[in-house]
C-alpha cells in the first residue's frame, strides 16, 4: 500500500528537500553527475548527432495499478511502459524525468521499494533519471510521470504502412491483467532490429489490443484481412476466456497491455526469408503473420475474417476515461 | 471551475481518441506536423548541435491553482513556470510534452480555455508541443505535467558561484501571490544575455523565495552578506505586509512564485560596466545588486545583515510537501 498512518513513515516528514536528496540516493547509479544530473534548474544533456525521440506516460494509484502490487513493479511498470513506445521507434532510450505528484501521507518505506523498482529497471535498460518535480496532492493520492527521451539513426512510423504489407505482431496476446502487463519485457532489441531491417516498413507497439491499435496502422482506404488461426493466444487469454466465456480470440484483439509489436512488411519482400532471419535473431520471440491490408472503400477500416471475408465483430480496445 | 455537472460538458462523453484529437485541433500552429508532433508512440525530433537541457513542472487543481483562475490563466502558468527555468540555464525552449490527468467530470469548455492560454503562451515563445499524454484520475481532480526541453550552447550552473562574488536579482521580490504568480513573464532574453556575458558566473531562477533559493547557490563554507536597502522589494509585497503585519521584507525573502533571475559577477568584473550593459539591453527590468559571498564557517550557509554583521532571521521559504 502506497500510504501510511504512521507518522515517521509518512513522506511529510521528511520535507522536500531531503526528500529529493533521499531519491537521489535511492537512484544511485542511475543519476547522472550533475550538471547532466540533478541539481539545477534543468537538467543539462549532451549534443545528438541523431534524432531525438520523446514520450510521456503516466502511472496513478486506483487507475493503473492497486495495493495488491508491489512498489517495486509499480516502479518498474512505470519505466516500461515508456520503454515499450521507445521500442515501437526502433530506439535506443538514454535519459528521463520523473513527476512526482503524492499525498503527504505516502510511505517513506513504499516509496523507497518504487525507486528500487526504477533504478533497477533503468540500470538493466540502460536509462538515466536526470531530474524531476515532486509537488503535492491530496492525502491517500499518487501519480508519477515519466518522460522518456532517447536517440535514433533509422526509425519505422506508423504511417509508413501501405495496402497489401502483410501484418505482423510479436509474442502471445490476451489475458496480460492475469500477469504480463507487470512482468512484460519491453522490445527493444526487436524493434531496433525491425527499423534497421528494409522489409518492415511501418511499426508501432500494443497497448490498448490489436482491435483498437491496429486502425492507427491501416492506411485510409484500407481494410485488415485477418488470418485468425494465426492470431497468438496467449495461454492467459485461453485462461481468462474460461472464466469470462468470452472468445479467446476477443481477448486477444480487446486486452490492454500486451506492450508487444505490431508491423507491417511490403508486399514486395522475401517473407520466408524475413522471417527466417527473426527467428535467428530473436529465437525465444514467436512471430506471427497475421493479416494482411486490402484496399477497402469502408471509412471505418475494417477487420475482415481472410477465410470467409465477414466483418469481424472486435473493433474496440481499452478506454482510458471511463469511470 | 474545470469540472462541469453539465454530461454534454463532461470529457467522458467525449472518449480519449476524439479527445486527443480535439486537443490537436486546440493547440493548432503550436502542434508541428506528424512525425515531429503527435500521432505516433513517440514524437520524432531533429538532431541537436547544440547542448540540450530538459526541466518538468506540474500544475494541479487545489495546489497550485483554485476555481478563481481563468482556464487560460492557468494554461499559461503551466507553461511559463516551465519556462522560468529554461531561462535560468539561458536556453532556448523548444520542444515540450504534455501529460493530462484528469477525472471523468473535466468540463470540456474549460479544457480548451486551458489549452487556449497553453497555445497562446507557446506561440509567444516559441515552444512546440509535440506529445502527450492522456490519463483518468478520480472525478473532481486535474493535474497537468509539462516536460519542456530547449537548446543551449553557453549556459550557466548554479554552482558556478564562489566565494566574494556579487549577488544580484532581476526585477521585484515579494507578495506575487496578489497577481505576478500568473501575470509574470519569464526572463527568457535576460537568462540567455547572462549566459553570454563573462562577468556572470552562477544563474538560477527564483521561485521558491530568495531566503530557500539563494543557499543552493551559495558554495559551501560560505554566507551572503546581504544590503538590505538593496532588496527590490515589489508594491504588492509592501501592500501584503500592511495586510500580514510582516516586515516587507520577509515577503520578499521568503514568498514564493518570484520567477526572477537570482545570478552571481565575479568580483573582478567591473560592476559599473555590466550594470550599464544591463541597463541599456533591458532598460525596463530592474537590476538589484543585493550582496556579495563571504567566507564563512558555519555549515547553514547564513544571511547575514552586510551593515551589522548580524544573522537574519529569513531562512526559509515555500515548502511543497506540506498538508
Amino acid at each position: 500500500m502506497p500510504f501510511s498512518e504512521i507518522a515517521i513513515d509518512q513522506i511529510r516528514s521528511l520535507g522536500e528537500s531531503k526528500l529529493i536528496k533521499q531519491i537521489s540516493d535511492w537512484l544511485g547509479p542511475v543519476t547522472p553527475a550533475y550538471p547532466e544530473g540533478m541539481g539545477d534548474d534543468c537538467a543539462l544533456l549532451p549534443a545528438s548527432k541523431d534524432l531525438m525521440v520523446v514520450t510521456t506516460d503516466s502511472l496513478t494509484f486506483g487507475q493503473h495499478f492497486d495495493a495488491s502490487v508491489s512498489a517495486k513493479q509499480a516502479g518498474a511498470k512505470l519505466i516500461k511502459r515508456n520503454l515499450s513506445d521507445i521500442a515501437a521507434m526502433g530506439a535506443q532510450p538514454s535519459h528521463a524525468v520523473l513527476a512526482l505528484l503524492c499525498g503527504p501521507d505516502l510511505s517513506y518505506s513504499w516509496l523507497e521499494g518504487f525507486f528500487t523498482g526504477i533504478r533497477d529497471c533503468c540500470e538493466n535498460y540502460q536509462v538515466k533519471i536526470v531530474g524531476g518535480d515532486v509537488s503535492g496532492l491530496p492525502a491517500g493520492q499518487f501519480s508519477a510521470v515519466l518522460t522518456l527521451m532517447g536517440t535514433v539513426s533509422e526509425t519505422r512510423l506508423r504511417k509508413g504502412a501501405t495496402c497489401y504489407d502483410y501484418i505482423y505482431v510479436t509474442g502471445t496476446l490476451g489475458g496480460s491483467i492475469l500477469s504480463k502487463h507487470y512482468t512484460f519485457e519491453p522490445r527493444l532489441a526487436e524493434g531496433q532490429w525491425l527499423a534497421n531491417n528494409q522489409s518492415c516498413v511501418s511499426l508501432m507497439d500494443l497497448t490498448d489490443g490489436i482491435a483498437k491499435d491496429l486502425k492507427l496502422l491501416l492506411p485510409d482506404s484500407s481494410a485488415a484481412a485477418i488470418n485468425l488461426e494465426a492470431i497468438p493466444v496467449s495461454a492467459d487469454g485461453d485462461m481468462l476466456s474460461k472464466r469470462s466465456g468470452l472468445d479467446p480470440l476477443e481477448h486477444a484483439f480487446c486486452d490492454g497491455e500486451d506492450y508487444e509489436l505490431l508491423f507491417t512488411v511490403t508486399k514486395d519482400a522475401d517473407l520466408k526469408d524475413f522471417e527466417s532471419k527473426w527467428a535467428s535473431a530473436f529465437p525465444n520471440v514467436q512471430l506471427s503473420r497475421v493479416g494482411q491490408i486490402i484496399p477497402s472503400s469502408e471509412t471505418s477500416k475494417p477487420y475482415l475474417n481472410a477465410a470467409t471475408n465477414e466483418v469481424l465483430p472486435w473493433t474496440s480496445g481499452f478506454e482510458h476515461l471511463t469511470d
